[in-house]
């Protein structure tokens, strides 16, 4: 069989075969292992990757621009408000335009857009996708408001590391309290790869945080097609029952979009907050840990501590945070080199870099 | 004869003798051909490239700064507006030290000022020539009030590839309506060049939308000289008709300074914009190619659509937008590699490299 | 004896054994004399050095991010206000997460925090060694409030090219006018990095200038240890007196935070642009320079012209500033390559590079 990913664009895990899924994983691991001499380390040899930044960030930034540079390459770190695009109210260039122009002077696209700085749900993976539509190049997702694909891959081979084949093993995704208001990117891909690749997936929230219905139903269809367990509870007891991973987070209600037209950014962040803080219960401490089956603690950073997680916790033997940050910079490393490197996937053994 | 483009500024093309113009052309052929494989691959391996964005910039900063990257150097992206310099209202460093210093670090500095980051039409071009006058390294234009040398030096190659020589072959440059209020740079270039290398110009305006006097009197010499006509019309039949090349392109009017200082930039905006957009036929449709003789379209881009030129143009088969945006990418290579890369020119065979 | 440098953070040359400086200022000449072609020329290939600004800066950025390509490595230019860390009045991430985190990423760490980032002295240094703390990677100071550690490697470097052995040479580190409110870390940085190394330092102010009172005392307790002088006077004509080098340099006074916390930083600049403005005579002119020993002009840059200095001196033949300012690159890819490049120092001939 064989299989190309060059070429292919990365906007959520779930439009990829696991059989790619699987490939990109496996290649990160080898990265970790042989960070700078391994056969691909300069597969990217003054290849430039661009980032569109539409919302700013801590990690996804650091990593991914560290990724580039480790393949040989170099990331562009660039600021779409700066950019002269088209929109609604202004003259601009169109995304066809801007995608079709860079596809001639880069090897791939990162895009980076949230909550913030968009309207109404669903409108970054537009346009995303529109960016994909036009351009020849890769279009990878930093985070969106949907999907955070490469956050989800450092899960998957962090919570590997520790504790090998994860089948049959059970992950709670728990909403936490927290001031932050955060994106549903990281939550939505966790569920959405864990039940592809067979984890037992309990996702438990308070009663009004529900997250995407469509990304819902794909969850359910995934644990079906992988003989594993989707399920959704809101009482706290029965998510950490038996947990092999406990991944706690806090996420917005689907009202802030609504808020924000109507109030602006900043006062619905507040209400957002004000409503997310009264989940005095909604934290994960040592007590909850302890009802779990000696469970990892796991989170996509950066950590709220004492309010999605207790320090005790978060820095305790079990918590496996650091080496899954870690993870980013080699999943991405490997989604840029499978997708990015046409020349030097064909130089690279075949048996090891093809399938 | 022996040619030593290394340590020479650009800040317009007709700096320049046409020998040098035509070897960067040259080499930047050389370089779309062979892009990560040339000779002169790693001709600034370790070196950097400073850019300073008095303005931001979109495809500017994207094909200088992969320019460098692939040219195995490294482009600083510099904002002044961030370094203390000293101005007519403030203390802080001189550009005399400013640029002394940079000589020390860099091989080259680029350098975009546009009308909105200066007082009077002009003064763009002397900050670039105080810098020129100082620097130990070679500054490079990346569109100025004046001057845009590399968009001069894409338009060209662009137009080589598809038509082959263009000795007497009929640019038209026109203006067109658009909300963008555009620089004179590229426009002045072009005229500037294309008048040089031998095309027969037609400049095709409103009333009123006369560009700088003093670019004008070089183009007529610049058609005397290399035995090809220049003229200046203001009605459409006679521009399109038997043109081979049509370049449209939104500029504003000489008042746009004045309106600036006594209105404020935004106020000068809409009013130019006000005045533009009631120019109907100053837009490039199907209709007016047709008068033209079989021509291809061209642009500098971003390309303001619907406004400029329609849809069906710059998108139609003549269209040759897309590989003039990619040859800025390769000219500036040429240029930095010819002005920046003293070891390595002497490295590569000379009757390839000198001539 | 050996010695180990891999690793080691840089708050202040004030924190490193003689023998440790000695080696970074002889691996600068090295680089200067060799710049792109030492041994060590690629020690940082493919890695990343991460620059947090959390003030902007003109010729550090410039020379520490050069510095990493020229060793072909990679600086990231990070700026804080956009990351979300925590603070005293919102949720955010730690820096000992930060830190931890950016310890898998990268292979060192710049920061450079000024007066205006801050509420109090200290503060930023306080910041710097929490970094510190928690990363497993050097952290190297760009210039914080109290110290400013690769100024003071550039400023021996540079009187040392210009007149060899520094031992038992006067130098004059004299307040002078000026409109920038500057720092103390430069000045501060070298009157500790001098005393240490055996010059007689004179420090001249004028009443109510004083500087860090425990910065003080270590220069007298470095200059017993030397066997050289310190003294502190008031008074120009005893300062000038058989002085080898004048570095004249602005700096506040120690009320700007407690001004700067009751009206405001504009508010704070303004009142103290207006006290220095009236010491007349406190510019290094010609008459001066005559009172002193055929001296040399140094300066840490950038320039207050005609405030700190006059153009006559500043651009006369005794001059340094520029060697000075060019020593920031080679001073700080010797402090990378030998605390931040573990492998290539292995490889690197033991008798050249480790002690």
């Amino acid at each position: 069989m064989t299989m190309t990913l060059y070429g292919r664009d990365l906007i959520t895990t779930q439009d990829w075969p696991v059989e790619y899924i699987e490939r990109a994983l496996e290649l990160a691991v080898e990265f970790k292992e042989d960070r700078y001499n391994h056969p691909l380390r300069n597969c990217l040899d003054r290849r430039t990757f661009a980032m569109f930044f539409y919302n700013p960030s801590v990690r996804t930034r650091q990593s991914f621009e560290a990724a580039a540079t480790e393949l040989g390459g170099h990331a562009q770190f660039l600021e779409p408000k700066s950019m002269r695009l088209k929109s609604a109210k202004s003259a601009g260039e169109t995304i066809e335009d801007a995608a079709k122009v860079m596809s001639r002077y880069f090897v791939g696209i990162g895009i980076r857009i949230l909550e913030t700085a968009i309207e109404e749900y669903g409108q970054g993976d537009e346009l995303l996708r529109e960016y994909a539509q036009h351009a020849s190049i890769p279009i990878v997702s930093m985070a969106h408001d949907r999907f955070h694909p490469c956050q989800g891959l450092a899960d998957v081979m962090g919570m590997r590391q520790h504790a090998g084949d994860l089948k049959g093993k059970k992950l709670l995704q728990v909403w936490g309290k927290g001031a932050l208001v955060r994106s549903w990117s990281s939550v939505q891909e966790s569920i959405l790869i864990n039940s592809r690749l067979g984890m037992d997936v309990t996702l438990c929230h308070p009663e009004g945080y529900d997250l995407d219905p469509e990304v819902i139903k794909w969850c359910e269809e995934n644990a079906e097609a992988s003989d594993s367990t989707f399920e959704i509870v809101h009482d706290l007891e029965e998510g950490y029952d038996g947990a092999n991973f406990v991944y706690s987070r806090n996420w917005m209600t689907s009202d802030f979009y609504d808020l924000a037209s109507k109030h602006g950014i900043e006062e619905a962040k507040k209400r957002e907050t004000q409503k997310a803080m009264k989940y005095d219960d909604w934290i994960t401490t040592k007590d909850w840990m302890d009802k779990a089956d000696d469970a990892f603690f796991t989170h996509c950073g950066p950590v709220d501590r004492n309010s999605e997680v207790t320090d005790e916790v978060v820095d305790g033997p079990k918590s496996i945070v650091y080496d899954i940050a870690e993870n980013r910079l080699h999943v991405q490393k490997a989604v840029m080199a499978l997708t990015m490197a046409r020349t030097e996937a064909e130089d690279y053994p075949p048996e090891e870099f093809g399938i």
